[in-house]
């Protein structure tokens, strides 16, 4: 059920994560091992931001199986970036198509996730009504994953990334009750807007999908004084990874359940994460309020 | 901008219509000479009915031209049908994924479609919403012909063909006038339940795509007595196509504008089509109707 | 490294083998068991011949994973045969595209390998050149698998089959030795002409990819009375496997080191299969002897 | 039958040649004027180099049409380059497959081709022998553009780029003749090391595809002295081409017939293209010379 990793801090190549480790995204597409099966060749895909470039984030996805991907293995070894995110993904009964590759974007956003909306197809509809209907026509693909990131942006991600995610995931299992659907919300979730990294675990039955963050860097230096890689990052580096990409002791802190980080260049926090219970019905979404019009 | 076929008769290879002819459909897909331009380089299906199997029918679709599809080929050669649709695909602005490639099937019916609604991201979140609600789930692309079937399907298609594919239009017509869309409906489309076969032609301009029908088989036996594929088909034998498939002459009749026809294995009948004008805002469809109760 | 399956029987739809047992071929492309991986996700193929029909068998091959591919289940779901093989590719080195994919085709004769050549860039050369000049153009991809099927062609499979493939290793394996390459052959193999169907099973090292046949059918029967389908399948109906499709016991039997079968619709035969030993440096391959004439 | 162009100069983004102008390389893939046809849809494929960066060209290539990629869109509008190749396919009768898109990459070379080598099936298996052993490995796909590539190499192209393509044109000519092939060479070719870019015209025929190169700059600037772009670029800017990606009057000059032209960051030379006629038979190739060792 997909695995993914987001990376910020100096520019390095994207192979330094994508192909190079032990453990490498690239490894976890034919053997992972802490997600819900060891396959993730349904597709792939990758978003990097370009330093001083475009605010906006270039985006690579592909339909056939990351392991096997030339071009994904040229475009690794040749792009340096200081903030991209990368997916493999496992489907979870969406179709197989570039559309449904994760990242997404919108604008200077990526969204990526891990898991899934239980019972979909009967939500489904529900969920898509309650898109901004600015913001529908933007919709490419057909899974619950992106529509997620959608209903996000309708709750106001670009202003309160926390609190427009803890809205939708509020509003999913608000939606999820009235249809009977139990513990609809399963999720690991990366977004971006470029300058800024979130990171989030959390699922209705508090039993999440795997996540980790790379140990800070001034401790690892500590730990580690010889490596010489360590000695080059900026001290704010952060890698944020479903699995850890290898085995060096203490360099991986599992992230906590119902919890979000935020990673900065110059800091970064973690706090939890609640989402928002017992949504006003007085006060209509902004997509339930368009629908009076119709 | 999309060019398709339809059979149905006595039961030959796909291959005959396909590939064999001068002008075919595969010709097509690099020399259309009368759609909007000459390559349809962006997607291919065919669906096809088994005689005494399945009421499914078989659907194979793919994403490249249908010029180099070595697959395609070799089904086209190897499958024989009595009932079949095929189609080849110059995206109007969707993604070009299979679930975006003709014909679409639901249940028994299959459905392909040359046009396009005008400014469809403006139109698209209205359409989608007056589908059925438990047809919704069914939607797997994001294209307006396939919206354009699952309109269809809501109207009614499967009790009342030609008057739910009215009713379809003159509903698109209707969202589209509200919206300040001009001429919003440009289509010839071809639909069947594994039994009948029918084809529209329409554009609320008034200049629609083009249409033939081939001439009755026993027109056609008169006037080319020593053809002897003539002699071995049915006679009830018509193939319905965006542009001839050949020179000879007389064998293909121009559809007019604004009407459909309806071909079975005993008879066929052309008609006028007329959508439906200025729906009653005091009956909702049944999709408005459950808007309410959200 | 590759999963396959072959079927000589009563005409039987391709999904009671792709799809529908409990290990289908389809599980074995995500979840095989006996094989150097689990996941055979780099391609797949199959070819079936029509009873009465062509006497050249019909090819589909696609590059994505078999377990993700909606058109080869809607085949697998509509095509009937009476003989047919499949495969599911984890490649070994050579691109995934269409034309690495099995079963090869050459005429009416099909193929498909299980296993390597080892060293196989060091020796590709000298093996394409040994390939008779006339059939050189024939070959579509750049597979070991391939060129061991066009230099068995080379070596007389259409008139000798057994004797021709033993012929085929034999100077593949002088070959190796030539170039100081051990255990140059690792193969299971199945090849038809249509009417009968060879499986090959043997490697240079003694250890080879797993292979199993079922039990005869009468046998079946008496172990299993209660059983429908055996009893309307034909008695001389045999299914050749990577690896068993489910856990009936009884069902299946390995097939031996060094052995060969071959199925007719009429009876079946064991035999050793003995790669020939030191060809006669005197009588040059018909590659070789057209090299003089350059 | 392909469309290329090859750009020499200040870094700037691909999008500026495959997409911005008025008749792009992405334009000419569905509407070429000056090639065989107008479609060039069956594949496509990009080179670049970095400057400053790794030695080795970047190269990726695509299977589907280039109008309708979007990963070759982002990475346009994301990739600088002082140097790269790019080109769109149209099959001549080898398969559609990524190995056997352009350009070609061989260590730190690039290599593209638009022509064919006439009656290709019955030269290739002797151009295919004459290839060095030590290369032979590297030939990825089964065209005839890159067997003239491995020729090219395998004939000196490292150290004597002109000398080289002239032995192997002479080379496949002199095969041409001895198999009773008419004009078997139709060719334009751009190759690259990364430092200097080689572009060749020629034909057995003498009647080539078309080749165009920009008029340099100093001589552009004079014509149109308020463009900034030409202010901003080397002087030792040079485009070559198929066809004009514009109708800038006096901005393309077309290459003669049996030509070639070498750009450099410094100069750029032009000098006329002759084949090697009648190779010495006493001196074979060294893929000859191998082949008496077997």
């Amino acid at each position: 059920m997909c695995r993914w990793l987001a990376y910020s801090g100096s520019p390095i190549l994207l192979a330094e994560l994508l192909y190079k480790p032990e453990h490498s995204l690239i490894d976890q597409s034919m053997h992972a091992r802490l997600g819900v099966g060891t396959t993730n060749g349904d597709g792939f895909g990758v978003g990097w931001y370009t330093p001083g470039g475009n605010p906006e984030p270039t985006l690579f996805r592909g339909t056939g199986p990351a392991w096997g991907d030339e071009n994904l293995r040229e475009l690794a070894y040749s792009v340096r970036s200081g903030l991209f995110l990368a997916h493999i993904r496992a489907s979870t009964g969406t179709p197989v198509q570039q559309t449904n590759c994760h990242p997404f974007r919108h604008g200077r956003w990526l969204w990526l996730h891990n898991g899934r909306i239980r019972d979909y197809p009967r939500l489904k509809r529900t969920l898509t009504m309650a898109v901004d209907p600015g913001l529908f026509p933007y919709i490419g693909g057909s899974t619950d994953s992106e529509l997620m990131f959608y209903l996000a942006l309708t709750f106001g991600l670009e202003r309160d990334p926390v609190g427009a995610v803890e809205r939708m995931v509020g509003w999913v299992e608000h939606a999820g009750r009235r249809a009977g659907v139990d513990n609809p919300v399963q999720m690991t979730v990366a977004t971006s807007d470029g300058e800024r990294l979130w990171a989030f675990r959390y699922s209705t039955e508090h039993n999440s999908r795997s996540l980790y963050c790379s140990t800070a860097v001034d401790t690892l230096r500590c730990m580690y004084p010889e490596n010489p890689v360590l000695q080059r990052v900026a001290d704010s580096t952060r890698i944020v990874v479903s699995e850890p990409l290898g085995g060096l002791v203490g360099a991986w802190q599992p992230v906590a359940e119902s919890s979000y980080g935020l990673v900065t260049r110059d800091f970064d926090v973690v706090g939890p994460f609640r989402p928002a219970q017992h949504p006003d019905p007085a006060a209509p979404t902004p997509a339930l309020a368009d629908l009076t019009r119709l």
